[in-house]
């Protein structure tokens, strides 16, 4: 019998995921802009912690191979070549390159995620659930866990009905996977919303404060299903 | 601008409760209990974490004033005079009586509430709902924190969709509450199943356990709402 864990943040995720398919969540935006990123031709993306880690990832690698990426307090980080919103990463934009990429938070549950130990983690967002699914569902290991990477250390909407998502599609796809308590509280969040979804996720905090920075279509775009059929993996401190 | 906040299990309580309207919420079966407990005449409760704390209560006051009740793995604690089912709390067995009580999970919650510097805190549970809704919307402190005791660290379903309800209902009551994520989390999953919600109750890990070991009766009678209008609080080191 399979089983599927949601940490809705990433401090709710314990040690010991050696054995464990990882998943993790940041629809606004991180994991929604690493798959367009991906989706739009770009080789690599390398998170890093901070934005000084993603200058030195540049240096290393050399400066006509990286483009940096990311957002503090949601805005393009000085210096950077693009901000946090998947509408920058166009085919022009990112084609061909390595990205180096920090969000305040997405970037850091990843990081959580492989320092539990998990050697491989799977980013997913509402653009790639069914694909993420499918993986989730060849996939024979016994543990499943989605991280949602949640907003500041507390829980986000987006994520937790994502996460739902994930859990009531797997679920459906495979009967054999048992929820814990918190798998069934997304899946049964999630069922209740999925024909108004835009809305749910509208309502949140996170998508408030964007709409009022002038990204509200980033808000409609990230609530959008199945754009596209890549899953990243990040493992090794890359994700491709 | 009121704000509530859920905290999905006690480790997600952050300090600094002194000036928050606190609940906390053990639906199977802490709370219920207390609830049930009061509604038969009991006087007091003092939680314990431990047993052997138990015993000392007793020690202290006299064996004539007090009862001993509460579980570990859900049954009834060797020498102890009551469970944690409410069913065993007539008026018959607690009238007039003390009970020191001690549970795996809800007397953990309301010690972590108070370590955090809640000074006094609700009880809630589906059988004092509205009752609790009442209290909170005439409370006039900023910050609502909603702790779900959740099961031996995990979520659990029973609790957030409780913890739900009430986010739920107080923006009913007053429109000038606002959710955080994790409120808005919870009263779109309680509003999704409100009309079936002792099937959602049963479909979680720990009313599938408790049912399995007989007491499938407490899963429906904690589904029920507003059975009570009490609202236990604690306080100093007793509920009353």
């Amino acid at each position: 019998m399979r089983r599927l864990d949601v940490a809705f943040t990433p401090a709710a995720v314990g040690d010991g995921l050696h054995q464990t398919a990882t998943v993790v969540i940041d629809v606004l935006r991180a994991t929604t802009v690493i798959v367009r990123a991906l989706e739009a031709g770009a080789r690599f993306i390398i998170p890093t912690l901070e934005p000084e880690d993603a200058l030195r990832v540049r240096d290393r690698l050399g400066p006509g191979h990286v483009l940096l990426g990311g957002e503090r307090n949601s805005v393009r980080i000085d210096g950077f070549d693009l901000d946090n919103s998947p509408a920058s990463y166009t085919p022009d934009a990112v084609g061909g390159a390595t990205i180096a990429f920090t969000t305040t938070n997405g970037t850091r549950a990843l990081q959580r995620a492989a320092n539990a130990g998990a050697s491989r983690v799977l980013c997913a967002a509402f653009a790639n659930l069914d694909a993420v699914i499918d993986q989730l569902a060849r996939d024979d290991r016994a543990h499943i866990l989605v991280v949602c990477a949640g907003s500041e250390g507390a829980v986000s909407l987006e994520d937790t009905l994502c996460a739902g998502a994930i859990a009531a599609g797997l679920v459906l796809r495979d009967p054999g996977v048992q929820l814990t308590d918190a798998g069934r509280a997304g899946a049964l969040l999630y069922n209740g919303v999925r024909e108004r979804l835009v809305e749910a996720v509208a309502s949140g905090d996170h998508a408030q404060r964007l709409a009022s920075m002038g990204f509200a279509a980033d808000v409609v775009s990230a609530s959008q299903r199945n754009t596209s059929d890549r899953v990243p993996m990040y493992a090794d401190g890359e994700i491709t």
